[in-house]
């Protein structure tokens, strides 16, 4: 089984402790390949850049179905694109958002999301709504912390812990569901200082990707998500220059 | 006071049509100038064909803030980035889909939505959420008329009155949303014919614009919608080869 | 066009005050009138008070269609009795706190409401309930000043400002309603003081009946809102002595 | 005790037929009495009815109050003016359509209701989603008799049968709840040929009514509902002619 | 009327303190009988605790149709086992959760409920939902008195109404709902001390099954909650040891 | 890793079926042991039965603490005991309805659940809402086959798979979610037959464990779901006679 993670922005730092996060969750006999797109914005924090993102994105999951991937993380916690990748791949593609806050809901009453800047919280909020996780989802938290500073501010992790501990104070969680990818390799050490469960959104849908092409299961075919005619060729043309 | 229409699509009669509709609107005073992209695809009725459409769209809102215009238009009926344009425009930026039905939603207690394909009403339901109006929006239909077809199917303009037709019998609705920019110009026919109010998001975007310039209204720029840096230059060459 | 401004208290300087703002918003051509009911309460701040205003209202409506007015503003935040009015007008009628709000949905993601006395919070959220802006809307705050006092408290304005303010800072907003149409003149000043756009929803229900009777949309009448026989003539005479 | 039972229209008969209905329900030592108000629509059917029968409603609940009642019936399916009385009442005030349907959702997963005219069915949604209630609501029937044809229509109790009976078929529902005071005769008749409870909401607001007075309860009088000085005196005698 | 009252946690005294609160409430006529199962949790403060008390909850259920009783309360504030006993018996069953927040219900605008533990907050939340009282609902407030500790705690009192005072503070709330059936006897002297109503859910509930009893109104039979064959018998005898 | 799969019904020949299904998606290294309480009902189709079903469940749990395992599944559709499961357990807890329909959100826009008895299907309703998949749960469809008849009833598979059929028609899904645990061993069948992803919650459920367990991942123990003193010991002896 071969699966591939892409990291929609094009900081390879990050895409590399991305495939590190995935490798360590899947099981026996699965490879995973993290990517970065060719082009598009370096980090992922605006509407702007969230929507540049995608056509690089986009071409990833076409290059994917050409190499044979049996499916696809979208490593960003704005799911960029998803719609459209389900569109494009015969396989599963599962976001990071919709996989660690689903994950999350399995093991209690709600969840805290702690996740990087205030201006992306708003649109966290939406993907709780179209994931039905609005109820679960207790509280989202910024830290402030912009997402390539995860990598060289040294009070990064020591902020990210102390916003996890206001969270569950004030939110009452079960867990606590990292937002945002450049975050996976906080986890284990999260969960062990907070004594809840820390939910990497990367683990949890390279782990659900596995799930899904085990179990045989791919996105519906017949209605909304058939491949559409002009997105072959023309379509992905544009816009990756 | 001046207003860019932008067709999100890179069909230049389908702008024509939707630039005249729109001035047919404008009071004494405004300008309107009705745009497509350089590149993209030439018509919206898929995922793939709404994300692709984004980076062209957002060159438009870029060069039209160095220009000066005071307010814009996404005359697509899926509103495709319209966040993203929120964030990079200075002046307000209004959807035809969310004007079209927050408009019909002063016009009783419920509307139906009238659209082109069956594989775009799922996105247009998420609209509905989206926009506060899921009670008022009583029914969506698709006529299953692929949007280019809709300028030279002879009897694009029958069938599309026959779905009227019975999504006012279904929905008992008090007016019609046409679910396409495409077909804007059909309007002032389709509510002569049937008894009520028919909406087209072209006029009723155009006319929402120039309401909000007129009261000097913006979006709010404190937060979620402030200019991000990065935005600017580096961001925007992106995607637009 | 000829646009009738109701406001359904009977004090005559704020009936003064409402026809300056909603003519200062109205385009080139059109009429604007603004009067009061001939019987009722002095202001509107209970729910006896909103109902005791509602059959001097439809009498206004009910005149206004033999006068032959294109649409009507009910210019009080509860929007007392605008379903019957829709039933009894031709044209379109729209009310200010629906007009306030659904412009505020169009300037980012969330707008605050500054009113006036806590015991019609209450019912202002009921509205968004109704209006399909409960999520938009992030906070509804009371300054504690009687409708009447807002003309001759000579602190009003800094109270208002200061409400304005906190609501700001609590709900992290795009946007400022106003929620009493006592408030209108203070609009631009509001603005102005806290860098975000203040909504007035005189003018925003004044500017919106324009709109619609321009595109010549108006209220269905083919179920609820069709005509009731017995409206004309005994129903009216009833309640209003 | 005393509860006084307002039917909120002006004709007669249907007000007796209300006061028996209501007497049969109440238990030992409970004294009940029937009225209408001096002025108003003879039947409520519409936007405008509804709004007409309010201020002639109120004086019936401040006469009430200079009387000693201990609670309040408004006996029409649209509670119209339930708020306001709730300001005016000391004791308890309870709505037909309210007390109709919460009493329908101790028996089961959802009831369905039958009632007259279909322009009045958008009111009776909204009473379900302000009530609570719009989840159990599997349906509301219109049997398009007007008001006042209940008493004269020969076949009228026929014709209801056949809309419970289509209900219940279509709905799936455990419960009838009828949708006018002027039904509240036909209540034991239907549930016996229907083989489900159907319940009137006279009786269900009359024992409400009944149990909350035994309970000592009644309206919060701390905020929204409590009283307002302009509403002594000068509110009420506006509109009551 | 014979109404039998299940408290289903076997203990002793607080079955026989539920008895007089409910008898007090019950009109002329009517008979009380308050028991308790003879296996199962002496107190139901966790999800394990709710589930076992509910095999003796129905076993009381059966014993009582053989019995002939008219109607049953289940008096713990997490109405267990209300669906399964539903389906046992012929007339109506009601929990003092439903009937105390539905009986709130036509108090005001909303409703604050103080109850024992906090790790019981999210199971009441889940009942607000399901009965259709979530907006209602404005608050659940845990005085972290264990239920059994309601009886020996000389304090109980005074903390019980601290937490009533916060939750009308912090709550705006129109009336108390007391969130367990050992909290029956402290309503009247809250009531008067907090100078709102306070709602006994076992009084409350009793009242509504006598209401129900009177109008002769039962659970629907035609689906749901049609008796299982399965349930007579061999059911039955499974956990009743 | 040791994963326990508890079917709560005591039917051995279903509980084999149960056992090849889970260890048929489990991943190399995991081993999957299939049991049944020692008492309950023979199957679980109504209220009475799925109450009557958790104490043995529990005890199930709670033995399986005692062995070892690292987590559970509770493979009937209706999720019986779950919450209560969750506190007894250390690790994670997942039921088949739950993972069943969750596990389908990531396959397109809805799904449909086909399912055994008509009687059942408000419970899946009410457990739609409960995960937050209510809006992506497009229809639930009885084919009406009692759970025991699924292995002796010659036209089963032949009516489930119409069952199917007439649900995508219906609902335009994209999946099919399988509503009982008898029906686990159909998925692959159906799937092929009907061109779309055919979801077994016993396989989902199972790998949802294993991927939750391979996450270190499990329930909340700080407030609700935290160990109870009472559960040990006297709480489980109750019921289990």
């Amino acid at each position: 089984m071969r699966i591939k993670v892409i990291n929609p922005n094009t900081t390879a730092s990050m895409t590399a402790l991305i495939g590190e996060c995935a490798r360590a969750v899947a099981g026996p006999g699965v490879t995973v390949d993290a990517v970065s797109p060719r082009q598009g914005p370096a980090a992922i924090e605006s509407h702007v850049d969230d929507a540049l993102a995608v056509p690089g994105l986009l071409q990833e999951i076409a290059d994917g179905e050409s190499a044979g991937y049996d499916g696809y993380v979208i490593a960003c916690f704005g799911d960029p694109g998803l719609k459209a990748a389900r569109e494009l791949a015969r396989g599963p593609v599962v976001g990071i958002a919709e996989a660690g806050m689903r994950t999350a809901s399995y093991l209690g009453r709600g969840f805290s999301v702690v996740t990087t800047l205030a201006r992306t919280v708003g649109h966290a909020h939406d993907l709780t709504e179209e994931y039905g996780v609005a109820r679960q989802c207790r509280g989202i938290h910024a830290c402030e912390i912009p997402v390539l500073a995860l990598e060289t501010d040294p009070h990064a992790r020591a902020t990210i812990l102390r916003a996890c501990e206001e969270a569950l104070a004030l939110d009452g969680s079960d867990a606590i569901v990292l937002g945002c990818a450049g975050m996976a390799d906080l986890c284990h050490d999260l969960s062990t200082a907070l004594g809840v469960s820390v939910i990497d959104g990367v683990a949890a849908a390279t782990a659900t990707v596995e799930m899904l092409v085990r179990m045989r299961l791919r996105t519906g075919k017949l209605g909304e998500f058939a491949p559409h005619p002009r997105s072959e060729g023309v379509g992905l043309s544009v816009g990756l220059g």
